[in-house]
């Protein structure tokens, strides 16, 4: 079985600072890459990266603030001019079709690929995506607007040598939090997954800035994390109020130890 | 007086490359700085770069591909952000203002700024801004979309001190000419400018891809530059399909031996 990896593009919050830019992450698992969030730049990080955007099977889109989906349009021109023909499937809130169709239908007259829009509803768990080796729910956050997380599972096809039983226990595991307040109810979701991203905007010593932007500081993902016995716990979502990254690392680790800050341009295996 | 400088946040062509993003420059002229284009990730370069988003004053945007306007959306957003109160106003065709509207009105709810859109008319060579310092009046192009560059050019008033004459001699000059094909008829507004930015999006070897795309050559953004004895050109918008710079600028010197690269994050005075 190949590790799952995990690439970072951006680890930033709304406002870009000089060492971070908006949210965008790849996850290459089973044996298909998923795009999770575009912030603006994020194709560019790939390209820089070597990164090929033929890869990409699929992109999940958590909320409709700019720093979550503003990517999207550079990313769908690159890949058309890139020869794409493949259909690219975007899991998002349905407002994101209703803003997107009309700058594609200006931009990319004659697209040589489709792109599918699939509405989710953030206040429900939900699968919303399933082939042979990998599924996809939604995991319901509260945020300023609708928002949910993804919780992808890799699976795959067992066959009892003896009974000829099938089964499909499940392998990696994988789930992305942004952005949203501390939710306690997520935590069985959450239970055991071997990495777990979760935002963690603010520093504890903006507790109450945090509460009024419905976001969370380290103590609150570290928490999630601890409750719900994951293996590693990923922070992100950096505010630009805090220039120093090692700050938010060290709160997280006072409650969940095995905690890894989000480094853009990194990759990660689990 | 103070010289004029010009940033290079972006010069590359449509498909974005390890080494180039889309297009975006900031020229700071008289005592204002003005953006010309703004693609995917020219607000992370600036914010990167440390240059200070408040200081824009205006923003010029040459034509509707998205390597020359996807980025609006966000610098539009982080102004908000940093308190901007000031209105920006964008000249641009009149089919950006039917674009961004509905997208900054769901994702900009209570901006606190407004933001005016002025339309230009890309067939037509007209003043479209001036006041005490600066003027700036389009340059028709020829390019697959309506199309025009920006002839930026700054004057200061002058009192004669024996006879009390006013007269407002002209100093910097600066044209911006990206995207476009030959176009000869331009040469009389280019003549003596200081610094001509001219697209040479290919080299010679894919002469005949240019006509077909409608672009520049390295030759003939010479061409253009000698023609109208400019002081220096300035090459850019890269063709992805040739990696190393240096084979533009030694074609476009054969042509007009003053000619330098447009290189990202770099500051040129003039």
């Amino acid at each position: 079985m190949q590790p799952a990896t995990l690439t970072i593009l951006g680890s930033g919050s709304a406002l870009p600072t000089w060492q971070n830019s908006p949210s965008g992450q790849i996850l290459t698992i089973g044996d298909k890459s998923f795009m999770i969030d575009c912030g603006e730049g994020i194709q560019l990080t790939m390209r820089q990266m070597g990164i090929k955007t033929a890869r990409l099977y699929s992109i999940f889109i958590s909320h409709l603030h700019g720093d979550h989906c503003f990517g999207l349009l550079g990313l769908l021109t690159t890949l058309d001019m890139m020869g794409r023909t493949q259909p690219m499937h975007i899991y998002a809130h349905a407002d994101l079709e209703k803003l997107l169709r009309p700058m594609l239908k200006y931009h990319l007259q004659d697209m040589k690929y489709e792109v599918i829009f699939h509405a989710v509803h953030p206040r429900k768990r939900e699968v919303i995506f399933s082939d042979h080796t990998v599924t996809v729910e939604t995991i319901p956050l509260k945020h300023k607007v609708p928002c949910c997380g993804f919780l992808f599972y890799e699976h795959h096809r067992q066959i009892d040598p003896v009974t000829g039983v099938m089964s499909y226990p499940m392998h990696k595991r994988y789930a992305y939090c942004s952005d949203t307040m501390y939710k306690e109810n997520n935590i069985p979701q959450l239970e055991g997954v071997d990495l777990l991203f979760h935002e963690a905007t603010f520093t504890q010593q903006w507790e109450s800035r945090c509460k009024l932007t419905m976001h969370s500081t380290t103590h609150q993902a570290a928490t999630m994390a601890q409750k719900a016995k994951v293996g590693q716990l990923m922070i992100g979502h950096y505010s630009s109020r805090e220039d120093d990254h090692n700050v938010f690392l060290e709160e997280a680790k006072e409650v969940f130890p095995n905690t890894i800050l989000a480094v853009e341009r990194q990759q990660y295996e689990f």
